[in-house]
């Protein structure tokens, strides 16, 4: 590979186990798998998932349905609030598409009762504890104003009740994550159970990859919808999702220059590039990456005592020991493994695999 | 305007007010004025520069550097450590215009020596306090080294000391901002006095907004490269760089959700939109944006005891008082001013002036 700028590599083989796995997890749960496909936003990967025989999918964005309806992928979900200004947009995709929306609100399912033109599928969003978005499970004024409104419209079909468990990302280890998913899946389970009977199909679907990696048998939920396990990152080593070994991404960084007095190597690879996103690290620091050396078809371990320690638009600043300082030259590409692959991802307009092949994604120009 | 996603948007006046009151400062204070265009990238905004007069410009990538020399623009510095790998397009790029690099090591400069096919001018930049890039001021082993490599070489043209006074947007109000100014531009006239004799057209040039916009006379220095000021933004604000009535761009973010239990009010803008720097504000809170109510051609001033106080990837958190709450409904446009400018634009592949004309950037898929 010929690198002369931040470049955003994918190590397929990685990738495509993290698949595998996570679709091996969703069976043998009997959990419908329709993962969050907004952290690599690319057509190119998602067909890695077709290949592993799924076919249903979540996005975040109107936008991001267009693009993987236009890939061919006809059973969307939009895991976001439904924004009544892109009505538009969504009566021409679910003329084509099987397409879900999420809704929280009385005011949003009136709105979309009165306004579709074609079925779609209407999950409700639930707050299980993340405080982010959704109804409080006890909300039964809400929730039945909701199932009402579908019950009288030929174009909402109530699926069930979706919820993500984002505050897994604050906990590290498995048994608080455990702990985070039991509570929440109990109040998804407890409203299952009251509308059961009254709609024999709905399903309760859940989201964070925390949950879905670390949760042996996800069986209490009928569908998960994880999304940066495809990559994993150093935020989900942190919580304990993955190991290090399976962290699919890392952007690849010329040196441009070192500071001798501080021992920091200077990178063309900024904010830009990178996401000012940052997690404390085991040493107490501030990081906003690891440091790895690019290898045939990989990358090492990361580098000891070394990381990006601050960003500006386009320049990294490596903290590092001794050692690697002497080691690193100016012109050399060093691979930074990310925080927050999804953030990341979003600022490249394609990726390269480790093996040199350039994958297309949603902002590549066309 | 119909606005239906999260949508940069730019105030025109207020950026030709912006621009014209540097050009005005650059022109009294004697400097030349190579503003630094890696804040709006965009060849149409650029064009407002070129009416009032400016015609040398600074970038911080040789892609940014062709983007604009396709547009038209022939006199480029990039201001940035030259990185070795990006050779071969800058010896394409300066047999068309007039380039200029910066360099701060022996290596890189013998390189370029050794790979120039034509003419390129060369900075030296000088680290003044900020500590990022740069050689001490009192390096003259190396300064002299790469002095001597200009002097033997034909394509290489030594133009003069470059800094970065970045260390100014810590500091808040004109008193600190002044000082550093003070501190850092003395090291630099010494370096000027030191070297006049040799290089009697050697130019002293420095690039921070908050000096540029702060300190009253400027012509210690002989070139000036500020850029965030043709926006400016929250982190300018803070510092005392501009007032409010100065801020040009906002990112106008639909309204997806509410939770009344929290006085919170969910938007269509996340992290992919806003970028994750933030900014501590007057109450101690870590807050990701501003929030303003969008006008006719324009924006209120900020909502009181209202701002972003969460970001995920595309959701946005406002966190705000009663009154507030109870005035904002579900399918409204917000404002959100953003806390740092050139991270938020980099972020949208095209902007809107607050009259609705369309701005192309560097990023808008052709």
């Amino acid at each position: 590979m010929n690198i002369s700028e931040p470049t955003f590599l994918v190590n397929e083989s990685i990738c495509r186990n993290n698949i595998r796995e996570m679709v091996h997890k969703a069976k043998t749960s009997g959990c419908i798998f329709r993962p969050h496909f907004k952290t690599h936003q690319s057509a190119a990967i998602a067909a890695w998932f077709k290949e592993e025989g799924v076919s249903k999918m979540t996005v975040s964005s109107v936008t991001m349905a267009e693009y993987f309806s236009s890939h061919g992928w006809t059973d969307i979900l939009i895991a976001f609030p439904f924004n009544i200004l892109e009505l538009e947009r969504v009566n021409k995709l679910s003329q084509n598409i099987e397409l879900h929306l999420s809704v929280e609100s009385a005011f949003t399912i009136n709105y979309l009762a009165q306004h579709l033109i074609h079925p779609v599928g209407i999950y409700i969003k639930i707050d299980a504890g993340y405080h982010r978005t959704g109804l409080d499970s006890s909300n039964q004024i809400t929730i039945e104003k909701i199932l009402q409104t579908c019950d009288s419209s030929p174009n909402l079909a109530f699926k069930g009740f979706l919820a993500h468990f984002g505050n897994t990302y604050h906990v590290r280890g498995s048994g608080p994550v455990r702990k985070i998913y039991n509570e929440s899946i109990k109040q998804l389970k407890l409203l299952k159970q009251k509308y059961a009977e009254q709609y024999p199909d709905l399903l309760i679907s859940i989201g964070d990859t925390p949950s879905c990696s670390l949760v042996d048998d996800l069986s209490d939920a009928d569908e998960i919808r994880p999304g940066n396990f495809v990559f994993y990152d150093l935020m989900q080593l942190q919580t304990g999702a993955c190991r290090f070994e399976d962290i699919a991404v890392a952007v690849a960084c010329p040196v441009v220059a070192k500071q001798p007095g501080r021992n920091e190597i200077v990178l063309y690879g900024g904010a830009v590039h990178l996401s000012k996103e940052s997690i404390i690290n085991e040493t107490g620091n501030h990081i906003f990456g690891k440091v790895v050396k690019l290898l045939q078809n990989g990358w090492s371990q990361p580098l000891s005592n070394t990381f990006v320690s601050r960003l500006s638009q386009e320049h990294g600043i490596i903290q590092c020991s001794d050692y690697v300082y002497k080691n690193i030259q100016i012109g050399d590409v060093l691979g930074i493994i990310p925080v927050h692959a999804c953030l990341t991802a979003n600022l490249h307009q394609y990726y390269i695999t480790t093996d040199g092949q350039i994958i297309n994604n949603i902002h590549t120009q066309r």
